[in-house]
């Protein structure tokens, strides 16, 4: 079976928008904000309602970044991830970790070589920085 | 359950490449190329393996269009589908027809707004049409 997820990328001021992950796997780590694609939406709408759940953020989806679907990149099994780039409509000040996030941290962009992240999401912050040079989409 | 599937635009000369489909549902209708990604492989490499499958293709994967995930694309159930633009390795008088796909036909670009596609198919390859003028990536 493959399960269908979604990550967001939020940048503000040069930092983008991550989380310590508050459960296994890689619990403490940080990572993208994002989540399973439940049955009854779309994979934007679950975009939009996992950083809305984990940060306290209301966004606008602007593109998609990329597919991930390395079969090795989820220790719980096959997971597919969709990666969308989003501007915040909220107040980042009023963003405020919750659910899956023990806390929310902005990371510099020019931070992301040096620190360690859950599942793939150093390769896909990566990409991130490329995409913008180049608005290409990545998969894996 | 949410099944993934894949579909790939090939575009050689103002053309795009369809199948006719050789099964339920849609039988009979255009359809891009395409088809479930298996346990074992990434969302490209399904990509690729339906295309040369469907069509007798080989190409390189572009780009990815898009991602489509609105409730009752397909009659079947729950389908979400990644949609890769690619560019042909193969030369084209070689492609030939076979598994779900009972006749290949190259549709100028222009026609697509008179005819009637499988799925959303007809929504995918207008997305297309805008795609080439802004590199944006689309989604439902």
């Amino acid at each position: 079976m493959i399960t269908l997820v979604v990550d967001v990328i939020v940048e503000v001021n040069n930092k983008v928008l991550l989380i310590k992950r508050a459960k296994q796997p890689f619990k403490g780590m940080l990572a993208l904000p994002g989540g399973h694609v439940e049955q009854d939406e779309t994979v934007a709408q679950a975009a939009l309602r996992e950083l809305k759940e984990e940060t306290g953020i209301k966004a606008k989806l602007l593109n998609i970044l990329g597919v991930y679907s390395a079969l090795n990149r989820d220790p719980r099994g096959r997971y597919v991830s969709v990666v969308f780039i989003a501007r915040p409509l909220t107040k980042i000040s009023k963003a405020k970790a919750a659910t899956d996030a023990s806390k929310l941290v902005w990371l510099p962009l020019k931070e992301i070589k040096k620190h360690k992240f859950a599942f793939d999401h150093k390769h896909i912050l990566r990409d991130y920085l490329k995409w913008k040079k180049t608005n290409k989409t990545f998969w894996s």
